[in-house]
């Protein structure tokens, strides 16, 4: 992809709970993007909740040009038991399509990097639908598809009958 | 399996600074038992850090018999976006060869169920290598497993040179 980002005017900064109604804009633009908008619970009482509340459990990372919103990133600190330090975990990266081409997300997974390193990372990990083709971008950047595991969950109504 | 818990005495609960060599103790344990020993580089130092430190990645449980430590299991939350709660991510459970059998790993999993609740989770996740026979154990529970998700991860090196 062509890397333009040199003629645009990108600004990305860690969001403050000012940016809760445009985290939650931007979530419900990427969820129709994937066809999930009927997945999405989240609100802005959820987001005030779980990432400006006395527990925090995610992160996010406003990306701006000319000031204006135009992507965000969600993360959180995973561990790795054998590796003894904690990961870092992208949720969500989001650019808006008419952005797109201009090396912003590169920028956005740079400035993940810096943070991860802050924190003493010793890796940065995500998942990726197995027919996304931004795969090839991810292993282009040195990410290996850890094929040999497959996640599993435990959903709501399985978690509840497993606490009873 | 069968449930014979009932003739031993378990205890479970959570880990404590004093436990940090019994943690590691059975780290190591389970590396051997998955062939990775070589691939552990946790410390007591690191575990105090990580587990115990200012900023806690990631939390313990103990599993007793008989007051001796037999189990752990060592878990972090994660975020969903859509769903906009927090999940219970199982990094890490094990239960000593010889005290198998017992349903501790039930027991240690309807433990972690509680905690999820208490912190309002939504769903419990975890990654299993593809040839594990607990697959059909954990899909009895009602999980399910992600096949479509690929896990990817920008190792330490390639982590660096993001940062840089």
């Amino acid at each position: 992809m062509p890397n333009r980002s040199e003629g645009i005017n990108l600004n990305i900064r860690k969001a403050s709970p000012e940016d809760i109604p445009t985290i939650l804009r931007l979530i419900k633009e990427l969820s129709v993007f994937e066809k999930m908008e009927k997945e999405v619970f989240n609100s802005e009482e959820l987001l005030r909740e779980n990432l400006f509340g006395n527990k925090q459990y995610a992160e996010a990372l406003i990306a701006e040009v000319d000031r204006i919103p135009i992507g965000y990133v969600i993360y959180f600190f995973n561990y790795s038991t054998f590796l003894g330090h904690p990961g870092f975990y992208l949720e969500d990266m989001y650019v808006s399509p008419e952005y797109r081409g201009h090396g912003i997300g590169k920028k956005l997974l740079k400035y993940c990097a810096k943070i991860a390193k802050e924190h003493k990372c010793k890796r940065m990990e995500w998942i990726v639908l197995n027919w996304n083709p931004a795969r090839k971008f991810y292993e282009q950047l040195g990410a290996k598809a850890m094929d040999e595991w497959v996640l599993y969950r435990l959903p709501g109504e399985a978690l509840d009958k497993m606490a009873e």
